[in-house]
């Protein structure tokens, strides 16, 4: 699904937009952002966010979490997923929770047949604030203002539009592939 | 694949087998065994490890534990899967690479449509040693004895056995349904 158009003016290259799908995943609530783009154009696709109940068993959320975000990518058809690279957590237990998690989203990509992109939040931060430490709430109001989003975003699909924000734009100067699902 | 067979004599009411995968998720190391049981009526089917290189990355070690798992379910048809529930790791960052592992292998079972149970570790060495404090050549040597098995057994593999026996052990006075996947 990715879309061919000009950078304008007469006499440019015709560039390819590719669709990527972000993920900021959770074992409560997982964002995901469709964004096209190719270096610094972009286009906002799509944004929204997994809510589980924390009443439910973590093994029925990873089904659902799965579940879902398949859904999703066979509906918009990104042509990859871009995820962070998540190196700490809160304490041990909260890692295993997240570690599940992001192994229920990174297989949804796998099995549709997406290449998976990881991305520090470093990196992520650095690319859609250009401050390594930025906050959360300026990663929000960035993204919103960059895709002039008349509304605030949700945090966890800020987050997960950022990731994807970050892999359009570095992706031109360096590929960091990681795995390819279905051949 | 239920088995029904008779416990022997004349009378005695016939019972089903019940074929359950036990799984012990890692990410350099997934072991898996298969047992078919009754109460204490115990068969072993088969055992393995899916063994995953460290130089490849995790997210392409999630594909194939997946994967894998996926075959061998196809293969010796279980109705249901047991894995340990984890509480604990030596740190945060093998937290989330376990936790990972443990998501790939519990949506292997889902998306196949097996329901999952989860027994702690105490459960599972009280199931099959009889003291929860049994150290992991304690329950290999068990295991080997349980079933018979003229070689000893890696150890990820008896693990895996061993989740699988609790499940047997227990399953008749409760039930610790966690998620039915495809119905």
């Amino acid at each position: 699904m990715s879309r061919t158009c000009c950078t304008g003016g007469q006499g440019r290259k015709p560039t390819i937009m590719i669709r990527t799908i972000g993920v900021d995943p959770g074992s409560r609530f997982t964002g995901y952002g469709i964004v096209e783009g190719e270096g610094t154009r972009l286009l906002h696709v799509a944004n929204g966010v997994i809510r589980l109940s924390g009443e439910l068993p973590l093994t029925q959320r990873l089904k659902l979490i799965y579940e879902q975000l398949t859904r999703v990518i066979a509906e918009v058809g990104p042509e990859c997923m871009a995820i962070e690279d998540i190196f700490f957590a809160k304490n041990v237990k909260s890692a295993l929770r997240l570690g599940q998690a992001r192994g229920a989203a990174i297989l949804a990509g796998v099995n549709a047949g997406l290449p998976i992109y990881e991305y520090s939040a470093l990196e992520v931060k650095k690319a859609v604030v250009g401050y390594g430490k930025a906050g959360k709430d300026q990663v929000g109001e960035m993204v919103r203002c960059l895709f002039r989003l008349s509304q605030p975003i949700d945090p966890n699909a800020a987050d997960a539009l950022a990731v994807a924000v970050c892999h359009v734009n570095t992706s031109g100067s360096r590929t960091r592939w990681i795995v390819r699902g279905k051949s």
